[in-house]
């Protein structure tokens, strides 16, 4: 969709910190972190939300959380994961093209979820996720 | 697994507030609630965590939640959701069978993810989502 932010991102048109890419699907740093490495995972072909995604590109983009969770963690030493998908505005979605987050948990992070915090360079974490995604 | 809290309501040895059930998914109403209609959606095949889940497992889980979703929202009258799955103990997960929070939410519910809530009558919230599953 031509106002949707993700839609740009998936385009190009708006960077992002890239981790993982393929037909059908999208893996970038979310720029609003809650911890080191948290990532947001998006259908390429738009959607408003989870219940509105087709059923086979939440299969592949579940598919691909699992596939990509285990480098996130190995990259930034996590131990441990909370996904998120927040659906409709009332639960905190503010960009309505379906995302996954994954965020990672670290031992002493206070378990504070969906609070924003200071990570450091995006750029360098993601170069670090996408190296440990090839080995 | 023999010692698994969730593979005991599976077989139906441990009690629980059902409101769906097909031959590889079971979802039920969650006894430590954050908002009413909070739900658990599981898959009948043991796996430690979401990581540890097969792809088509997983699959049919997420095909399942974005099937009953809406008739828990609106058997609660609630106006959005929130899914969540945490994936080890760093990042709360205290069962360790991969389970799926469907949590609805509310205006003027604070937005209080994860802090449990007195809710009421779990068995009554049950009765009302199965009927609206079979409207």
């Amino acid at each position: 969709m031509s106002d949707c932010l993700f839609c740009k991102i998936i385009q190009g048109d708006i960077p992002a910190d890239r981790i993982y890419e393929d037909e059908q699907v999208l893996a970038f740093l979310d720029i609003h972190p809650v911890n080191t490495g948290h990532t947001l995972f998006i259908p390429k072909q738009h959607a408003d939300n989870l219940l509105e995604t087709p059923d086979e590109n939440l299969a592949h983009l579940m598919q691909i959380v699992k596939k990509i969770a285990p480098s996130i963690l190995r990259a930034v030493q996590a131990e441990g994961f909370n996904l998120g998908v927040n659906t409709g505005s009332i639960a905190g979605q503010v960009i309505f093209h379906t995302h996954i987050h994954v965020m990672p948990r670290f031992s002493k992070d206070g378990h504070d979820m969906w609070h924003e915090k200071e990570i450091g360079d995006l750029t360098n974490i993601a170069e670090r996720i996408r190296k440990e995604i090839q080995k």
